[in-house]
């Protein structure tokens, strides 16, 4: 048995899991664009993407999705003991423990990420919607909110990076204004 | 100098200042109706109204009113030592102080309500987003979300004590069942 | 298959899943006393109980014992998938998501109860302890942290109550000392 | 009047407002010195410096400490309206804000750093222990939780990068024993 679980086996763990059930990094990439590309027109598809692959590398995440994948596979496979096997493939609604989880991913990305994260809960959107169908027997109860913690994660920290950009690029601003100053 | 603060003088103040901000508890009911009416279509006003007089009973929803209030008022009256004045008076939005104070609020109503705050964050709606305008040099960065937090939470007690009650009406039935059986 | 679970089966499944790990509402409420018997002396074991039962009557406490206990049981039997069965048999110390959903618990009850849980969780006592030290093989990765949410919002609880309850004495108090005013 | 703030000017305020307040990097790295140490013995205090300096560059840190420290001072020159000047000026038990505040900066960090949070909250130590104090006539309700928040942060930050560079160290270990294999 093993004593410790190396990170890069977590990372490619929490990956494959998102994989095995039908999310891609460019489907949550997708949300991330159509929440921030209002505010950023320049914003790429490109930028989102890395965005949720930078979100994916953090613990907290990665441990949020091993733990909500493993109930909804044991839940679709009838093993989780009752009455917690109905509650979980029911997707019951006063049921929390799977927002409790997503939330707890995203606040580690603030309170931008939080409320989107509540946003994306009520007006599901692309891969949280296709989730959330529950089609042909499948259980997505913690895997849609999960994903839509990553998605709300990636828009906080593309929200954050952009102003740390700009606000370096008037700092130069400043500096080549000084300078002209200074000749002649 | 008082030597501690009495419940009811902390209630009493709390209404106050949500009065004097323009914010009456029919108008926030408003939201919660419209958040909970299409899951609930007998829902009334007035169960909504009594929702938000109970949340607002609550210390910590209390405490969030009169912290929030003053410093959104001060703001408003530049007192604010820089550069916090400019963030708050601008309702910066990478400044989430405003959202933590509001979130901590919502927390004590569940995941429900997180999620309902969220949402009513992104989609400003009747006295929420009449605050959110900022008309005439008035300041509301505090007490908008706060209002959406006092929202969220009323909306988030009554699919509780829904939930409650119709389980409660389920072992009526379940009870008439068991004594007509034994009858004859 | 059930369609919705009644709310006093999800009661009746918490209370015997806490029983069948070795916790008994007795354990949890002599963490209770040792918290709040320092500021209030006359504080007794049996209000510290009501407390404690009290607070296992929330849903978000009982999804969480739920959750906690068969992701535990699973991995004593060795029935999760790797690399989640190694992280959450071994007790993980960057493994956050037994405190997360802990956590989500204990917000129910306010800031109180989250800095006490947290303190708890440092400062393992009495039950919590005993479910720390994973003697026997036993896995209690999720409980030990539950068990010092419930400790933690049971002394919210009490903390509360008291102060309403002194408000309110000293309301009678204030009331008398009108009446004598009136007489005479 | 500015539109807006320029993030290194935030940095310059949040970071001159801990010392104007009698607090030093120096004086929060020795707590998180006292939290780590015991887990990690070849830690440094010149580490735990880093660690706190790099904490305080994060936006949710410096807002916290730039309306928290407002309010404190404000509170110390009684410009509050009642009750909340009160409340604040003697640091009411069930006031929850200040810790709310503080815990929402703190819950960036994870959940290590949010139980960090709450152990430090009732184990009062170096400069939170003496900012406690209230000596003087000085009000620190807030700011002796952003620093608790802080030096939490600091601790569970030191706690992730130790683990991450663990993994790398053993990532080349077993390279090294690779190439060995291929010799020869």
């Amino acid at each position: 048995m093993k004593n410790r679980v190396h990170s890069q086996e977590v990372t490619k763990a929490a990956k494959q899991r998102l994989l095995e059930r039908g999310v891609t990094v460019e489907s949550i990439a997708e949300i991330v664009y159509a929440m921030q590309h209002p505010f950023t027109p320049e914003l790429t598809m490109l930028e989102c993407m890395e965005s949720v692959e930078k979100v994916i590398t953090k613990r907290e995440i990665q441990h949020a999705i091993l733990v909500g994948v493993e109930l909804d596979v044991l839940a679709e496979q009838n093993k989780l003991s009752e009455p917690l096997q109905t509650i979980v493939a029911t997707d019951e609604n006063l049921f929390g423990v799977d927002e409790t989880i997503a939330l707890g991913a995203a606040l580690g990305y603030g309170s931008i990420a939080v409320t989107t994260y509540g946003f994306l809960d009520k007006n599901k959107e692309g891969i949280i919607s296709k989730l959330d169908t529950k089609a042909g027997g499948q259980v997505h109860t913690f895997l849609d909110d999960i994903v839509g913690a990553i998605a709300a994660s990636a828009s906080s920290r593309i929200a954050h990076r952009i102003r740390d950009f700009e606000d370096k690029a008037s700092e130069e601003i400043m500096l080549d204004k000084e300078e002209e100053e200074l000749i002649g």
